[in-house]
């Protein structure tokens, strides 16, 4: 969905076009094959955080297993359910359970549908300047440049 | 709640204590009675924006209407029913439907219950800096002192 030109208070979130996969550079792309965002905070002419209705199909995951410097998030689960990962192992999520991940917390976490039925999930995130991404389990880190934040090899060489 | 000397990733949402009333002047406490949050994101760690678990009674009020001048707002009906009052009029919200009401837009926003059963939605809004409170509907205003945010007539007279 383009912006509308009035943004309305309140909306239903299907009316927001669903963005499938992701941006991670290719080799990464498969896990996250399955999912789908709409992004309902974009719609509603927020800036200072993002708020996504996300949808992971069967046998894929929320993201690569994560963490970011400077940037909260958190996460409501709405229908299906999640296996959260972290460094403390997996917890099964069920609908209305939270989570949440706090800037500077080097754990990485993620969300596996290992289900049968779509798992559908509210997901915020704030847009405090300066974040950077760690990726514990791939040769992959999302850090600042002078052109914007680019995903990279552990080493610094560009992907 | 008092926060956990270990902050888990994941909890119940009712886990959390729930809160109730708020920190207005006296005289205008009545209209927001019925409510009680959750405190999603605190009890989760998190800094840069809070999440409330918010229950409204029948009769109740979310808040006085107002709006945020620095920090978005956003609402997703869980269960219930909740009328949405802005500038534009009254529209009925029900479970799955979301709001926004972006920084800085000077139209007072609040939500009613008018239904018979309690109705509970979560909200988000983050923490941005020097964040001041207009409430249209009243001689009140929540503006940044020296001591910090603190509510005062619209002359400027403190509470």
């Amino acid at each position: 969905m383009s912006a509308p030109a009035h943004l309305l208070s309140a909306i239903d979130p299907l009316s927001v076009e669903a963005i499938d996969g992701s941006s991670y550079p290719d080799e990464f792309k498969a896990p996250v094959a399955g999912r789908s965002k709409r992004r309902l905070g974009d719609a509603l002419g927020l800036k200072n955080f993002g708020v996504n209705l996300s949808t992971i199909k069967p046998g894929s995951c929320s993201a690569l297993r994560h963490w970011h410097t400077r940037q909260d998030e958190f996460v409501y689960i709405l229908s299906g359910e999640l296996v959260l990962v972290t460094d403390d192992g997996e917890q099964a999520l069920c609908p209305g359970m939270v989570a949440g991940f706090p800037a500077g917390k080097a754990d990485g976490h993620h969300l596996i549908n290992r289900g049968n039925i779509d798992a559908v999930y509210l997901e915020v995130g704030d847009r405090t300047a300066g974040d950077e991404v760690d990726y514990p389990d791939e040769d992959l880190a999302a850090r600042i440049t002078p052109q914007g934040r680019r995903f990279m090899h552990k080493d610094g060489t560009l992907y």
